[in-house]
């Protein structure tokens, strides 16, 4: 997957007939573009086609993507992508985890975006986020409505004008507005193997119930607490040995390397959002 | 952990003091009794105290029990075992996963029971566990009521006279009654990573979820339907590209691994039950 | 992934040059055929293409192959299945895991194959494979030079003219002339994470070397012992506590799974050889 | 497991013999001290008794540890851990994954231990670990011999006087007498899944080999290049989608995970050496 400035991806997401495949490559294929990578997938029970092409060439992009209008079915959403970095922005409340292991990534060169700023309702990490040399905006959440709290914090990611939001441990809820205005942008974190133990205190729910296995979902936010449309998730494995407050420490372990594989997944395009699930190639 | 014929493993679960392993272990000592094994857990929130010793050497073990118990807490249970196979019972319906892989484990000698016989409400698996030797008793529940099936069941059970009774994917309900007659001696698979997809068709519920990973778990079985405590879980990845019935079927090989898993850690006396939670050295 | 009668799975590899996808989809387009799944792959050191099309409709296979190759680079190896079950031999020594369950699956109908023999250099799994109904073939290596006991099997399996030959655990090392014979068609299971403890007794090396993990790998048998395209492979955590015999009891575990996961790759023809390597959709 | 500031671990490494447990609990007992975990393992194939006693309560340790040296055999090594935090120095080359995580984790109260410097051969990390507030040491070794450049490091470190050195991915190859200075002191993480791939550039190893799961070792370090007693060990899979560079990448998380790992069992006083094995409670 050796990737150079002319690279693209294109994403297809319409619904199902015959030939698609055919029209999608011809058009590349008469552009002189080369497919360097193509995954297919047809979802049957609504018949969905979804497709992700890597190819490389010299490319008229606008025009290709109004070509392709024009071939595919009405209902098609068409995405091509450059492989510039996206923009990303932040946010944390008290925890370190994992907004230190995107910083650190990012300093090292393994993270494909660039972290515009770091957004908290808590001073905590102001100083550990400018030492990377990232721009922190502390919007507090004290004596003002959650409307009003809000309301700052969607006034600043619009100026900031990132493709992406990542809670990176953000311990508030979000209002349906705040979802809706940066519908399918929002990636979460949730700190236990979803749909086990939703809501408050996952890893004291799951002392409780004896569980020998603990993990973390990364997810799309919706409107639904804990319940958009699942990307990555792992586990690990826990004993009665274990406090609930050790179990949380070895959970926060979890927890970063999960979002970190599905932010890298949604940084170089390869998830589609269907039907409250992901299709990933 | 090397096992001769005069092998034992001595369970203790009692309030905590100060001086119990010393109590013990002088006690063994005393009786020119080798300590090969010895794990020791002291749950704090209830300060609770768990032992799990091997110990080798010519021992009387009533009159051990008897001394252990004099010296002890009142409140303590004491087991001491030795290393003869337990007796086991199966129970199937028709699906042939996890009853197969016992069988076959059986028969390899990598199972350290002897399966005196597979109870099912349906025919289908009888030539399937005859072919092995084993007994297969066939107690159908058409035309009786639950409590008329169940009363037979427990009857037949009590007149084999196993020390555990394990649901290799029995996929009826059991009265509270049941549980109650072979209280602490019933482990059951339930095909999903609880507490997550509680109930009917875990897998289907997964998919349409749209996790990333499914699992199995086993489980003693109490009262509450999914919520006796936990022996053994495990995960395996899936993706949007299964449908429902290619995820049972992935599932179905997590499943009777961990059920082995399970049996293999009560049948080598690991696991003390505390509180609806196991404790496994 | 529903699939029904007159699905086939096209699987090409070539060299790479611009316009290949479309190429290929144009035909399918052309004949009616309908794409339900397509995964490709350029392997970008020798510019090798790899596509797997499973598509659906009503194919005359003998001539759309021969158009295939006509519009095709030269050197294109094309292969088009339908779904019929392939017909599998498996060869076993005296251990029962890998071999039981394959059987088992098989009966459960969650083997998309038909095993149509079982061939072994001893009789111990006589009695236990033609429980299963399938035929057991004794062909004893006693009193035989390397070269004959081979000769023997090698037109055994050539009168059963299998589709693939299943290594479950078959301890004797295979001729250069044997592989030859059947090429890129054995499948191993070797037990270790390879390329760790190649050769004999990895279990005892693992436990000597004091890992953490221990593993198995499914491969394509070649020449260099334990060297071929690796197809599948997995690890479970060991600890200081298992003896070398405990680990290859765990070991065993791992193995069957494995192998069956190796081999519905290969049976859902998602597995392309290349180099010593496998490309698996 | 909640520990208050007079519990300590006593570990205990002495040829087996009847009594031993009975004996320590003893004297632990007429002390008044209160074992909160035990753990005893005995390594049957030289008789070696292992144990390690988490006792809490009003000690004086010094006479506790002639005294225990007084009953148990003469060839016993006896170690009383208090709970403060040790004293480890990193070390580092160019890489920010391994040092990174350590040093966000003691930021954030993670980590059982004072970072008390970090050295290396390059001043690459200088900026990055000084922002944490961690002393860092540019040792350069270039114009100087081996010798030399080594003797600078070693009088660095017995300077500052650490409990434990870790090599958070420090690229040179230490000397015999490097390794004798801080014997069974120094903690490595090795960038595969040994045994496999020893040696340099074990992804592009693992690349060329072909396998379908990369993985990370942490293990003590002796004079035999990546054969020290292993202390923990994780995979993760990959495919042949990944060139060695995006292996490399995906093994880097598995790495910081395995180090972290090592590195707080050792903290934490769980990990016995024994015959170039690990044995961790």
């Amino acid at each position: 997957m050796q990737i150079n400035n002319m690279t693209y991806k294109l994403l297809v997401n319409t619904s199902d007939e015959t030939g698609l495949i055919y029209k999608i490559s011809n058009l590349l294929y008469q552009r002189n573009l080369n497919i360097d990578e193509n995954g297919e997938f047809v979802e049957t029970e609504q018949d969905r086609f979804f497709m992700r092409t890597v190819f490389s060439g010299d490319a008229d992009i606008e025009s290709l993507e109004k070509e392709l209008h024009e071939i595919l079915p009405s209902d098609s959403v068409i995405k091509i992508h450059d492989n510039k970095p996206k923009r990303i922005v932040l946010m944390a409340t008290k925890e370190n985890h994992c907004l230190g292991d995107l910083l650190v990534r990012s300093e090292g060169l393994r993270l494909n975006a660039n972290i515009i700023a770091v957004i908290s309702n808590y001073d905590n990490l102001q100083n550990f986020t400018e030492r990377f040399g990232i721009p922190f905006h502390y919007v507090s959440h004290e004596n003002k409505s959650r409307e009003q709290h809000e309301g700052e914090v969607v006034e600043l990611i619009k100026s900031l004008n990132p493709d992406y939001i990542v809670l990176a441990k953000y311990m508030r809820i979000l209002s349906a507005n705040f979802v809706e205005t940066f519908k399918e942008r929002i990636i979460n974190i949730h700190h236990s193997f979803l749909p086990a133990f939703i809501g408050a205190n996952p890893y004291k729910q799951a002392f409780e119930r004896g569980v020998k296995i603990i993990g973390a979902t990364s997810h799309f936010v919706t409107n639904d607490l804990d319940e958009g449309p699942i990307i990555a998730q792992n586990v690990i494995p826990v004993s009665h040995k274990e406090s609930w407050k050790e179990m949380r420490n070895i959970g926060w372990d979890v927890e970063k390397n999960v979002l970190a594989r599905a932010l890298n997944l949604v940084l170089d395009d390869r998830v589609f959002i269907h039907n409250n699930k992901t299709i990933i190639f």
